[in-house]
């Protein structure tokens, strides 16, 4: 997949839309701005991550307060547990729980105000960092959503702006959480300036699903990279229990 | 086009989304909420019709500051003279410099974050006013660019909520502007309780596009509704000037 030229980056402050910043960098491409969004989720902490990232590459930041603004009151009547009192489910990211995290419309509505920024700022594509792995729970990620939405976004700014005919770049689509974490330290993307945690305490719990999904693919990662090119790289992330995972794993495997 | 039975109605307080609100209402829907937009636009007036209209009709309302947000601080290398401060152009809708009053992606990020909030809700479908007239300038108001918003929404939340296969209800998309004003007058909306207007002031211009074409469209409906029932209606919106609209057609067919 090529870079597109000019790009509007969602970057969540996770492993996978930061490496997909770092990246776009490498490559070249004139990253004009890159977007969070503050949904009342309660990792708000990732939103800190993402300013850092965005402030080290000297790209312009840009946080959507989507709280302040009444969605998250007006989500009132949704299940999520990220933006609800409910707890977050612990275990594996593929489990049935984890459904209990999906925000509704949450990427349409991000890609579409990024869409929008893209425009006003003369980009020709918004790039997220949506993988192979998320698209078993989250509908927003799969490949079908992603063109259909690209396609939306052409077609509702038809003579306006610079966009690309397909203008949502997703390098990720159909490479694995590991693939991306690989990535990340091909990159050497400092991997404890990403946040992945659901919950939002001092570091991260090491038990929620994204938790889970993180460890186990950085391990892969670190492990990989060591075969390759005999290079030790260590995760110098804070966990509050960095061995659950193994355990959660090996739960699913029985 | 049947109504579905739980809408969520984008609300912006003019004369097609009001009619549009009523008319749901009028053919039996369950209108769970509306939906209004503050996005920075000048007419910030809309909002307060808006919401009168939904309290008549004892209908949930909910209004979301983009503002506030910060899209419109994002949105600020934008050319609309609707979110920045380069004057409002006069004359007919159908002009070339009613371009200066598309906000970019407007309609897909209203259309998306109305749809999370109908997934949330448990609504069948989101509702909106777009009419054949506003295809010209707006490529997000044409039936391609609803059409494939829809199937990205109905995608994008597959297995979530109770949306419909193409969850966009747009019973206006092939009318003019004439009929809406037509079937406004038929279901009794007081029109005076409607805002059009892309200055906020006082009063309606009546020289803006959106007041050139209000002013057309209600006195073609006004006539019909004569002829058809010999009963007379009168608009009792105020306007600074209600006869410039004539010389501003009379303009355009020179």
């Amino acid at each position: 997949m090529t870079v597109p030229q000019k790009l509007v980056v969602v970057l969540s402050g996770g492993l996978d839309s930061t490496t997909l910043l770092y990246d776009a960098v490498a490559q070249g491409a004139d990253v004009v701005r890159a977007v969070s969004f503050n949904y009342g989720q309660r990792h708000k902490k990732e939103l800190d991550y993402a300013k850092q990232s965005a402030e080290k590459l000297s790209i312009k930041h840009t946080v959507i307060d989507l709280w302040s603004s009444g969605l998250t009151e007006a989500f009132s009547n949704s299940e999520s547990s990220l933006v609800t009192d409910t707890d977050v489910p612990e275990g594996h990211y593929g489990e049935e729980s984890m459904k209990a995290t999906v925000v509704p419309n949450r990427n349409m509505i991000m890609l579409s105000i990024a869409g929008g920024i893209a425009v006003a700022d003369g980009a020709n594509a918004v790039a997220t960092g949506v993988h192979a792995g998320d698209h078993f729970i989250y509908p927003d990620c799969r490949p079908a959503f992603i063109s259909t939405a690209a396609s939306a976004l052409a077609l509702g700014n038809d003579g306006f702006g610079s966009l690309d005919v397909a203008p949502i770049f997703t390098p990720y689509i159909f490479r694995s959480k590991n693939d991306i974490a690989f990535r990340a330290i091909e990159l050497d993307v400092p991997l404890h300036e990403t946040w992945s945690c659901y919950n939002g305490r001092e570091n991260h719990c090491g038990r929620c699903g994204t938790c889970v999904e993180r460890l186990e693919s950085i391990d892969w990662a670190v492990n990989k990279f060591l075969d390759e090119y005999n290079v030790e790289v260590e995760d110098h992330t804070m966990y509050e229990d960095d061995a659950y995972w193994r355990e959660a794993l090996k739960r699913e495997t029985v």
